[in-house]
């Protein structure tokens, strides 16, 4: 496999960086790799003796396994550094992780930073390829992509007046913001749909519909994705509890009933069943949670193979 | 070296499950990747390319080390995930942490859970391999195959007939438990020794000889397992003290003159010197401890490659 | 590649064990492997197949990061254990710990403990190569070993009449402790200056000079180490406070201006922008201290490659 010459950014930092011409590149190369990840086919050796840090400053079990697989799976090795508790990071600006990292001969870093703009920081002082892995309220690229990878397997690769809604707690939610850039770039119309402490109306400046009422959100949707409640917002009372959520704004099979027959269901993950979602329609055929997991490593594999190329870090056999 | 047909296991739950013709094909398959051990001996490939997820959601570097450099020396990708404060496992249950690493195209899985039943649940709900690292209080069957083929190793292939000694903490003991399951389809008898509080009579159910004499226990004993006072018994006063255990169940060189010249003395790690095992013992001619813990690496690699292979992950060079 | 005949030394403890011919055995080595850290060269097969077990019993992720890309750059596996609430350490000696992880078939460790003289055990109860990652008080021996190659790297390979000043809190430090043999074993000058509590005159019976006039310290000085203020210094009353030290000792462009024109500055890193250093100092031409971070990257490849070469570990290739 060659990586396309079109291709020549070296960081993954936002969705909105992105051309339309770059995302169907990203979508192609996943699915070449996506092919490969049946049990017959070994570890393919594009990244072949290539480090990547797996630079984590916020936990994240899911994420991080989901680029260590696939790195692993490109064959190259991967040193995880979980930032908590973490001297190269304690007492350090990130300006001087990220110069030391370089001179560790490190190759790639993947990073996840609780501040919006670190990953991009990150890529404008150092010479390595920086994925974002989620920055702050920010962005979470890869999330974004593998969403839109799942959509175009469900529908097609045009996704042109598809309409995607999002539900959930989306006010500060990278994974939201990611997707309104991602879904808009491919032509999809975007939904956002929860309640109005968690969807305020200034989001239609984004472009998108805002819309309180759930009957009306999921009516024309083709898929609804939907978002964890971040559980911070527990403690404030300007936000609705668990128990409020679920009674208003929960996606249960009376509720389900009001999409298309066709239409499908997303969640990021972890699902919070019997909150955001009942477990039955997790479970059911109209779920394609486990579908984003998998796609998930297919982007994230092309995603590392195409940035690595800008570098001729990839040996691109 | 080929996996022997005779083999059909996907996952290892349990030694009750095994039937004695697998114990043997487990015993012969470690024996030869024994001999492999040596230092100018390289990597066997015959994991390549296949990603082991390492799960422990109880802590343990111990165990956890031995399957990481077993799968290693097959050539695996090894993933370990600890459960504690991670986000794959917090708030998501059982089921939709094996989904989502199934979905993340890992193709095996080694779990520790401080649940019983918790490896077989999983087993059942992935086409993946487990290997069940401990479970609660039920099973922790690599800990009874690597005593066992030290037994073998000591004693000759067939243990029929044979005494082994379990004493100590047996009341809530995993390695108890599936020493006895394994001893016994080897045709060895067990006897189980301790304070009554430690070793109740309702043992005896499981067709073992129970025995709060320890001059007894030891007399006729071809081996003596040790096991560890566990800490958390000591906020009870139903149970002995670490010094009261010491002072009348600790094996120190006067009881250890009870045993046959030939028994030897084994134990699963970490030792409590003075505790449970009198230091110089523990260093003597008699102790096979360090022997278990190689063997440990043995039977892990059989363990792994023979499951692996009925998945056509192991490659069977 | 071929490791040097005349290096036998499986250990690499402290810098006071080793001859000049051996500080010069590394040094060559090192020369070697830095040239191959550019981006074109893939990975060295010198310890395909070899297990490396960093275990970190004091935290530390920029020392065990630098080993575990030294090490995977030299296609070792490396299996990192952090000691705390790890299990194979808790309750159990560090002998046991060393039996264990050699029993477990491990081939080399790299071991950070908090005691001084705990490598130097370990070295002696096992047959593996043990490598010294820093223990208490007493030594950081590739710490002094990559300071040692930039010095090198900047003034050449004879350092005989070089005057080096380490600045900062010695009183404690194995940093220092190991500059300070490695620096006078080269022939160069060692200066040790900063607060009298922090750098005791007991120091000048190591043959080095204590200064606390920093201008006078720095005025011969051909590089300055500075080293960071321990925070656990700021308890007592003792010891100067952060604002205090950086007020009379830290490094700042005023200061500098003592130097000489082509003096260098040095840190171990992590820097405190602001307390021992100044900021725009730090990224000054005279700092050197991002390439003593690539430098550790060679000198630790070459120490781990010398070390396996006396076990047969490396295939030296």
């Amino acid at each position: 496999m060659t990586p396309s010459p079109a291709w020549t950014r070296k960081d993954l930092i936002a969705i909105e960086d992105l051309s339309r011409e770059e995302l169907d590149i990203i979508f192609a190369t996943a699915e070449s790799f996506k092919s490969t990840l049946g049990r017959s086919v070994k570890k393919l050796p594009s990244l072949r003796g290539v480090t990547v840090v797996n630079l984590f400053m916020e936990p994240s079990t899911r994420t991080r396994l989901a680029f260590e697989i696939a790195a692993t799976r490109l064959s190259a090795d991967v040193i995880s550094v979980m930032g908590d508790a973490s001297s190269l990071v304690k007492g350090e600006t990130l300006r001087d992780t990220a110069l030391n990292i370089q001179a560790l001969s490190a190759d790639m870093i993947i990073m996840r930073h609780s501040a919006a703009g670190a990953a991009k920081y990150l890529s404008e002082i150092t010479d390595m390829p920086v994925i974002n892995a989620g920055d702050g309220a920010h962005a979470h690229p890869t999330q974004a992509l593998l969403d839109a990878y799942t959509l175009r397997e469900k529908f097609g690769p045009d996704l042109t007046g598809k309409h995607v809604t999002i539900l959930g707690d989306i006010l500060f939610s990278r994974v939201a913001r990611s997707n309104i850039w991602c879904l808009k770039k491919l032509g999809a119309h975007v939904t956002l749909a929860g309640p109005s402490t968690l969807v305020p109306r200034e989001f239609e400046n984004l472009g998108v519909r805002v819309c309180h009422d759930l009957k009306q959100a999921l009516a024309d949707a083709d898929a609804v994705m939907l978002l964890r409640i971040q559980h911070e917002r527990q403690t404030s009372t300007h936000f609705p509890s668990l128990g409020e959520y679920t009674s208003m704004f929960g996606l249960n099979k009376r509720r389900a009933a009001w999409l298309k027959p066709n239409a499908i269901i997303m969640h990021p993950g972890p699902i919070n069943r019997g909150v955001e979602l009942d477990s039955d329609l997790a479970d059911s055929s109209r779920s394609v949670i486990l579908d984003q997991v998998t796609n998930g490593i297919a982007v994230r594999m092309a995603v590392l193979y195409l940035c690595a190329s800008t570098k001729s870090l990839s040996t691109a056999q």
